[in-house]
């Protein structure tokens, strides 16, 4: 079984300037792995609604699925409803549903920008779970998160839920050694070269006690990266590795 | 003066599993901003030669600068360089300066492996600085970063050196209001008419004690990004604002 794609549109002036600091993606990338997800593309961009819809467009059509973060809200710089909606070719409507969620909250304080909170693209869809009833938009295989760090992982719950685990975990491992990239270079490839359905990573650690490189095997067949592990392990001198571990 | 343009390509496996954090995007889009040079563009792909050439041909093709971090180094996911070199349409080539310096640091240690770092796309140039003198790879508009946090740091000094400073630098000021985003639309609405070329973001915080939203003023014009703040400012009613920064 294939593993299913994903990718990642992060949308806001605030991360191409530096004020702020991504801190979604991370959160995305690992809670798609235990749904045996793949994520292969991550785009970032500024709050331009043709750059935004271009990118839905490219994105969408070529990853089963694609989760947007960022610029859905009421003010000037979210725009990200008016662009997914662009790059279907759809018109932006209020939900009525969601309309009535924010009069009720706001009371007699709402006002036509809180109200802007119920804009969606037509034809999307309010996704929902018993944890998290406040209605996260998805239209199509897009699913449209807040950037907000909270709300997102709030909202990425739902999309866990409602997704589900689509083929199997990826799982990973770990070796650490105290040997440099050039000297583990030629064990490497001969792993790579017999195990080519696991993915083998190097990582250079710059001054670290413990070890200098650490070396990831990771799949979705456990066995065969367990195999691809302990087929490297058994190529190291004495002395090595320093550790093991999963994950 | 119209800002110089940046991209920036985070190539890795690791970042899209989630398995390492991405953590230079940040550092070169807080660099870039006193270079007066505007980051338009960040996208991450993995360890893969024709997806990194395609982006780089397409980044390097509509940027006045591409800023490539990660996949520099000796082992089979280290692709950067030739994906690079494909992207030019050049070869790799040994470099007979960097070869001599890894000889010389790694002496009868030296493997094969550790002189695959001498490797660059044929017509790359080396450049140092007092500072930096370990060289770091540019062909054309682009730079060769390694993802290693601590050595991206580093040579990214050799950037902000070699390049310079191209255009004013941005300036950005923010104002704290207990207001929420759907009240402050309005007056963030009159503001941007009345100062297109300020750009105005508008950050709602999840919970905190002393503010709500987060309003930030950008731009190459001090005294217009001053005045758009000063303008919004006035249009606060009685308490508001509940402080003002620079940055």
């Amino acid at each position: 079984m294939t593993a299913k794609t994903a990718a990642a549109l992060m949308i806001g002036n605030e991360i191409l300037s530096g004020k702020i600091e991504e801190a979604n993606l991370v959160v995305l990338a690992r809670a798609l792995r235990p749904l045996g997800i793949s994520l292969r593309r991550v785009v970032m961009v500024s709050d331009d609604i043709e750059e935004i819809a271009r990118e839905v467009r490219a994105l969408a059509d070529t990853h089963d699925y694609l989760v947007t973060s960022g610029g859905v809200g009421p003010t000037h710089d979210d725009v990200t409803v008016e662009a997914v909606a662009q790059a279907f070719g759809v018109s932006v409507v209020s939900d009525a549903n969601v309309e009535a969620m924010i009069r009720q909250h706001y009371g007699t304080r709402c006002t036509p920008g809180h109200l802007r909170m119920a804009l969606i693209p037509a034809g999307a869809i309010l996704e929902a779970t018993a944890q998290v009833s406040w209605p996260t938009i998805r239209i199509k295989n897009v699913w449209l998160l807040p950037g907000i760090p909270e709300i997102f992982r709030l909202k990425l719950q739902v999309f866990v839920e409602k997704v589900g685990v689509s083929s199997r975990a990826f799982v990973t491992h770990a070796v650490y050694t105290k040997m440099d990239e050039g000297d583990l270079k030629p064990l490497l490839d001969a792993i790579v070269e017999r195990y080519p359905d696991v993915d083998v990573g190097s990582y250079p650690k710059w001054h670290h006690e413990r070890y200098k490189t650490k070396l990831t095997f990771d799949g979705q067949d456990e066995t065969r990266v367990g195999a691809a592990r302990d087929a490297f392990v058994a190529l190291l001198p004495p002395g090595e590795p320093q550790e093991i571990t999963d994950g």
